[in-house]
């Protein structure tokens, strides 16, 4: 069965007229986590108070729920609620947002598209998982609409962004704080699970603010995230992507945190594009490792986000600015319609897999 | 009196074994709210929920404050606490946190240095207040001591940061949230008060990630702030300096909302800088208008701050990398010494006031 007791993915949800809960998502209903273990940390609003007892716990609680639902049904069942009952929310209380930038096709695109006469990558690319802060206020729960933004286009011109685009990417959930001053430890330590994300992006918006100090009011009107976080322990590992040049000893893979995972980007339920997960050059423990070796330190429910996910082929890229080559090349639907950018009422979603483990989807309608 | 009824700054503070919770300064001593004024928000470990009561219960506690201070001293004065007893802690509980680039000066030294075969400024400065997220988990409070950060300095190169510096800064703090999708309101409706910033920064690892999502470890790792935030209505304002071309509708200023404030930097107590506030191109009301045009909304706690104050004369200028020229005209100072950028062991303070009121000063040591 899909969703079944391999996957266990978790998220905060609300039964009409009562306060939101955590629970844990098996086939088509959730568990009421703290009714079925007892446990008062699974009637927060949030995944935090859990996240933050750290790694054996969230093994342990893993394996219990496993039990319990491999078990006796009479017992558990009742605290099994069916997901057409329930509301989903915000699983998480965001602490700081990060995005990085980590798929050497999508920066290559976006290098031959912008800088046509020079190399496609920048000097420090394959040196560091190049990154920066988002804006964590903004980040909203998948099936939440998304206004389009309204800005400074060019000198002189407002409006509403006519360039509305998608990044699909993979984000990354802390679970487990670090010190001020000390690079954090070992990547399964601190970092709890997988989620998804559509870092939502206004490109004209994002093309006239962005020098020197980067992308800003072309990312912060929204940012959903998926209801469901996979938990690491989940989750197929494979080697990461060869890199050249060696990166830093504090680069330095230590364990296999490549993922294999496949994704699925559609645009008013027709798929435009799959990019592969497992292709991308830096990998998430290289993300948190760089992240905190200038001795930043992490709290329980950071967020950082892989960048835009794109392949090597045209039907793997992330997002539409690459699938249509900046508005030059737009793609067909099979209702006739083509597409450069996002126009009001297109529904995107973005769905992956791993195996036989789902991430499930995050989705949003441009209103 | 230095610190009298027409300042009263806010802060959190605690006695020897005592939770942390709000109190208001008054000449060297500071007011327990919760005890002088029966109020359970002023118990609060941080000035958030007070601060989400909204503009006319600011006016109205500043009101009763100044009239219990003016009246029986008798009574109030039991809760009147040496500021010697008491421990201050970091006021506000950070939501996001934004970083502008205000300053014409420091926008034009920054090019001048970076870009000498170009114009000072890039095409979109003079259109829009330019600004990024920074990390708000590494807000610190003045005292802190800051850790060297260590990080990439070019390519292959790792090691600790050679280019330390300094950002005299005035912080924001959002008192009041607007809605996910709509432009923020009155700047007076949201915003409740000042706080002087230093944006500690590592040009070196800045100089070498920045390129093209901005700034992320070279500042990062810690940001100070001060103890008191000093309410708007304390503070003088007068108009903003004039603007060339006009701003758009949206970014037009409604209200005086330029601040005379003067600023002091010294390094070991001598004072190397006096960047003045009066000369900002980008006024704070311009900041917030622009932050939330796109919709994005605002949290209580959210903090932005105004980039580096310079003035256009050299002892004016509020960052290291442009009193020494990026390290190429040295400062000295009284003791003999030189400096470049900061030593381990330099304290820095910086300090400010609005004619008879003070905001105080941030402080830190570099270790």
């Amino acid at each position: 069965m899909s969703w079944g007791v391999a996957n266990l993915p978790y998220g905060v949800f609300s039964r009409q007229g009562q306060a939101p809960r955590v629970g844990v998502r098996y086939g088509d209903r959730v568990l009421d986590l703290a009714a079925a273990l007892h446990d008062e940390v699974f009637a927060a609003p949030t995944l935090n108070p859990f996240m933050a007892r750290g790694r054996a716990a969230w093994h342990d609680t893993r394996a219990l729920i496993q039990e319990k639902l491999t078990g006796d049904l009479s017992v558990t069942g009742a605290h099994l609620i069916p997901l057409d009952q329930v509301t989903m929310h915000l699983p998480i209380e965001v602490g700081d947002y990060v995005d990085f930038y980590c798929s050497l096709d999508h920066a290559s695109n976006l290098g031959r598209m912008f800088r046509p006469d020079a190399e496609p990558l920048l000097p420090n690319w394959r040196h560091l998982p190049v990154g920066y802060h988002g804006r964590s206020g903004t980040i909203v729960v998948s099936g939440t609409p998304v206004k389009r933004p309204r800005g400074q286009l060019k000198a002189g011109v407002f409006g509403p962004c006519a360039k509305l685009d998608i990044e699909a990417e993979l984000g990354f959930v802390v679970g487990v704080p670090s010190e001020l001053g000390s690079p954090a430890g070992a990547f399964e330590d601190h970092v709890f699970g997988v989620t998804l994300v559509n870092d939502w992006s206004a490109r004209d918006i994002q093309a006239w603010e962005y020098v020197p100090l980067g992308p800003f009011l072309g990312k912060s009107f929204a940012t959903s995230i998926s209801p469901w976080i996979t938990p690491l322990e989940a989750l197929p590992r494979i080697p990461g992507r060869a890199q050249d040049p060696e990166p830093l000893d504090y680069l330095r893979r230590r364990d296999d945190w490549g993922l294999d995972i496949t994704v699925e980007v559609s645009i008013n339920d027709e798929v435009v594009s799959r990019p592969p997960y497992s292709g991308m050059y830096w990998t998430p423990d290289q993300m948190l490792a760089h992240m905190t070796v200038n001795g930043a330190s992490l709290r329980v429910g950071d967020l950082f986000a892989s960048g835009t996910i794109s392949g090597p082929r045209r039907e793997e890229r992330g997002s539409l600015i690459e699938l249509t080559w900046n508005g030059n090349d737009p793609i067909k639907l099979a209702s006739g319609e083509t597409r450069t950018f996002l126009e009001d009422g297109d529904t995107v979603t973005i769905r992956a897999t791993a195996g036989d483990v789902t991430l499930g989807e995050v989705s949003g309608t441009i209103v």
